[in-house]
Parts: structure tokens; C-alpha cells; sequence
């Protein structure tokens, strides 16, 4: 398998992640989303993914998009250790949770969004920033009220197992981190992104510990 | 069953072709999102879905969020039809597509993200719609290169079957279509939109033929 990544991308991560927990070795060809206007929007890469983001995943002939969608591939091709629970009501919880981060925090917030901030709207770099604070602030909030007190919460977002919603969650953080969001109020959030990054497969996937971080 | 809805919101619309394609009977609670600051702010629908979006989804003691969580939980406790085909690859093309358009157009385009271009940054109504059809129009041009020409492509987004690619789809272009976005360079989703509207679970679904349209 070859990883299609950029270090500090934040769904490139949860490929990451999802491939070292469950014990994948893959090759990886590196794609700098800012350099020379960005190398995802090359002629080649747009071969390779037409919607000029990473993270993409070769598979033999295959090539996979979207990272819940490879994150689902490899636990329907290689279910040990599973990264979701087995009934169907847990199972939605899981998703209902990383599906919360995947869709309503990281797009809102991607380079692109706010790219067209500066450049097509030209809010100052204050905006931009309390753009991007307010729906990482808003969202994480709002998924700290999924997860706090739930029944289902146990060391991880659900249960004793990292699930596909740690996967999500730890690069929201990681991201939440870098533009020096306010945390305040998610403090079980806190706690389960603390216990993941004490399993090597999270902290090895980190950006800083990827081979093209700068 | 019953599922928190609003006529207008994508996300229900998905949902709602699911049950129909299902053959399923549900309930509704209409949650009207822009009457009084929207109903989705309330306390009471707070603690139905923490993250204050609609749809919700509740079956018997459990409320589930997220279409696509709501969708595939439907999928696994009501498998006939199927909405996914059975190979691992294919389901990660199928779900590819649906993500592409439930992550990474849709909710750029929420009503919430439009209302704080206009409150917070004090867009221009011709600058928010310019937005608006930007990220559908950059969106489904991407999604019309992973659906043109592709093996794969059949009467819907993935063979001869309705899958969760076109529930994603159709309430897109549905969207698409309300804010007059130029759909010049997606002719295989235009046919394909109108294959599944031929289907009564697609056209029942739609928002003029709900209830509390308006």
C-alpha cells in the first residue's frame, strides 16, 4: 500500500494512525500542500485524486479517497484490532462522533477555506484566525457534549478501545493546539486525547515524527 | 423510528431517501431551522442532538446524529436493499463519493457558516453567494471527475443500484440548483440526478414534497 500524505495534513493523520493500529506497513509518497502553489494540484496528483486533497491510499489498482472512507476499507479488509464497535447502535455512536469532527470542524477550517478568506474576501489575519477558532471552539464543544457523561465513554471516545472517533479526534486536537484554541471546556476531550497519545500508533503518527515535517 | 427533520435541510433530505429506499415508516419532529434563531438552538432539541443539527434520528432509547452515521446504521439493522455494494474497494468508492460531497462541500455551504460570513465578517450578499458557488461548483466538478468515465459508473454514481453516493448527490444538487450555481461541467451527475429522481424513495423525499415545506 502507498500513502498519498503531508505531514501536517489533518485527515493524512487519521490514515496514519489508522494504519499503525492496525500494524499496516505501507510506502508513502509525500505531497506539500503549500509548496509551489501546492503539489496537490498537479497535473499528476490529479490523476491520482480528483478532488486535489490528501490523503489518497494505492492498493494494488486501487485508489482510495476520503480518509473515513480508507479508514473503513482497512477495517473491512483487515479487522483485527477493530476500530469500531460490533452492534450497529455502537457502531453509530462511533461514526455519529468522528463524523461530528470530519465533517462540521476540519472542512470549515481546511487551507483551502481559509485560503479564500484572505484572497477572495481579504478578511485580516485576525479574522482568520477567529474564523478558524470559532468552529474548531464551537464543534469541539459540541462533541465534548457527545462524549462527557455518556454511558459509552469510557479510556477512549467509546468504550476501552481506540475507535474510529479517536482517530478523528486526536489531529482535530493536535490542530485546535497549533492555532491556540480554547481548550477550556473540553476537558474530557482533554483526558481521552492524553490516553491515546500514550499508544505508539497515535504518537508515531503525529506530525512533528513524520519524515517530511518542517 | 422517528426522525428530527426540516424540509430544507440536505443532510435530513439524505436521510429521508434512505428510509424511503428502505421501505421503512418513521415518525417525524420537525425542528424549523431559522424560526426564532432557529429551534435547533433550543434546550430541548440540545439534548437531543448536542451538536444542534438536524437530522436526528431516534430509535427506541437511542437518538443517533449524523446522516451518514444514521445512514450506514440503517444499512446494517435493515440490510434489504443495500445501499453499498459488498467488495471492500467498491464500498470505498461509494463511500469516497458520499464524503466528497458530505464533508467537503455541504458543510462549507451550511446555513450557519453563511450566517457568519454575513454577521461576523460582513460579507456582501453577492460575496456570500459567490461563496456558495464556489465550493458547490469546485465540489461537484470533483465529484463529476471521479463518476465520468469510470468503469464503475452504471445507471446511478455506482452501477445499477442507488447507493449512499446518490443520497449524498441529489439533495447536492438539489442545494445546487436553489442558488442557481452553474452545473455546465457536471453532465454525468446531472443524468445521473435524473435517474434517481425517476425512483418514488428520491422524488417523495425531495423538500417540496414534505410537510412543513414552505
Amino acid at each position: 500500500m502507498k500513502l498519498y500524505d503531508y505531514f501536517r495534513s489533518s485527515a493524512a493523520y487519521r490514515v496514519r494512525i489508522a494504519l499503525n493500529l492496525k500494524g499496516l506497513k505501507y510506502d508513502r509518497a509525500f505531497v506539500h500542500l503549500t509548496r509551489g502553489g501546492g503539489e496537490q494540484f498537479s497535473d499528476r496528483y490529479g490523476q491520482i485524486n480528483p478532488q486535489n486533497l490528501v490523503p489518497a491510499l494505492a492498493d494494488g489498482d486501487q485508489v482510495l479517497t476520503q480518509s473515513l472512507a480508507i479508514i473503513e476499507y482497512l477495517e473491512e479488509t483487515h479487522p483485527e484490532p477493530p476500530l469500531a464497535p460490533v452492534s450497529p447502535a455502537e457502531r453509530a455512536r462511533v461514526r455519529g462522533i468522528a463524523l461530528a469532527i470530519a465533517c462540521d470542524i476540519h472542512p470549515i477550517d481546511n487551507l483551502r477555506v481559509l485560503n479564500y478568506l484572505t484572497k477572495q474576501l481579504g478578511v485580516t489575519d485576525e479574522q482568520r484566525t477567529a474564523w478558524y477558532r470559532h468552529w474548531v471552539e464551537t464543534g469541539l464543544k459540541s462533541v465534548e457534549a457527545l462524549v462527557a457523561g455518556h454511558p459509552m465513554t469510557g479510556r477512549y471516545c467509546h468504550g476501552d478501545t481506540p475507535s474510529i472517533a479517536d482517530i478523528c479526534l486526536v489531529p482535530q486536537l493536535f490542530n485546535a493546539r497549533r492555532f491556540d484554541c480554547d481548550l477550556s471546556g473540553c476537558p474530557e476531550l482533554l483526558r481521552i486525547d492524553g490516553a491515546c497519545n500514550e499508544i505508539p500508533a497515535f504518537a508515531d503518527a503525529a506530525p512533528p515524527n513524520q519524515p517530511d515535517a518542517e
